[in-house]
């Protein structure tokens, strides 16, 4: 491709290098912002650039933030009483998109991986500890089920066993929509290991 | 997702609202840029800027450039007696890709399409009636197998018959890797009338 712009050969390039994002892909956002407001294309570099100068993480829970603590420790509304453990912000999002969750949330920064060289000291382990006092009464673990998480998990568990805080784990089990013959078997063993009694009004 | 930082929120909605970008890809692409090294964001919201500054149209083809004359106009080298006529840019791009193309160039910036009110004066067609001179043989319509693209291209063929210049359509059929089974009936009937011949050497 010598014989397009510069310009847009460079766009294109940059485009293509992110996540989830072919060449393809690039090459139809660069033609669409070219064929677009000026406005567009500079409230896209405006808000490149102002992400890196103003994201910072929440001092308490590791979200990320703009002010030294983040909206879900600052809001009083939220529930004190229990604090979901999860992995990276994103995680943090998938949840608040559901609306379900009141409590509070711990950023870890990721999951132990000996694999990786991720040990204890490079997430924020110690500062959920630090956290825990006598307000708290719940610690939910929302660290994914992977090999990865379901480590972190017993990891974090084992330690949480030293306080006085009840400790849950997210339910696994076949997604809504799911079905049991296309899970794999540790999915299904799961469902079944994890399966809810029926209430009364539940069949009503 | 009211509790996310606001610039973090504003990048998300900035990548959505481009092309092809759903809100997850957006949320991965803003999360890794912010995790990314700084030079990466600005070489990003540099490239998306510059575009708007550098690239024109070419004035002989209206291929996307940075100079009065694009590269492929400008390139001795091509076959100056062909002239493959384009929708857009993009297309020109698909087929630079193939490497099999030496000719020249039309962008024409569209096709006809009553239903959306855009007739001859907003394409580049008299742009294209105006370049045709003696050193030009053969003129080849490329525009879209679609019903804009096929009046379009019926279109610019009763034109050009009263010039000297041989007009050919770029052939249409089974894609490579399709089968007949899941063609439409179009598709099929086209590839029947337009069947090639064996040459001898085809078959040894």
């Amino acid at each position: 491709m010598q014989y397009t712009s510069k310009s847009l050969e460079r766009l294109i390039e940059a485009f293509a290098g992110l996540p989830g994002i072919g060449v393809k892909s690039a090459q139809r956002v660069a033609l669409y912002l070219l064929d677009s407001a000026r406005e567009e294309s500079e409230a896209l570099a405006e808000a490149i650039l102002s992400l890196k100068d103003h994201v910072k993480r929440c001092r308490i829970c590791f979200n990320l933030t703009e002010e030294a603590v983040c909206g879900i420790c600052g809001d009083q509304k939220r529930d004190q009483q229990v604090i979901c453990v999860i992995e990276e912000p994103k995680d943090l999002m998938a949840i608040e998109r559901t609306g379900a969750y009141k409590g509070l949330y711990h950023v870890l920064g990721g999951a132990l991986s000996p694999l990786e060289g991720i040990g204890e000291k490079d997430l924020h382990i110690q500062d959920l500890f630090n956290r825990i006092d006598e307000s708290v009464n719940e610690i939910i673990i929302a660290t994914n089920p992977t090999m990865e998480g379901e480590m972190t998990a017993a990891h974090i568990c084992k330690m949480l066993r030293l306080t006085h805080v009840n400790i849950s784990r997210i339910a696994r089990g076949i997604p809504f929509g799911g079905s049991l013959e296309f899970n794999d078997t540790v999915t299904v063993a799961k469902a079944m290991e994890g399966r809810v009694g029926y209430k009364k009004d539940d069949t009503e």
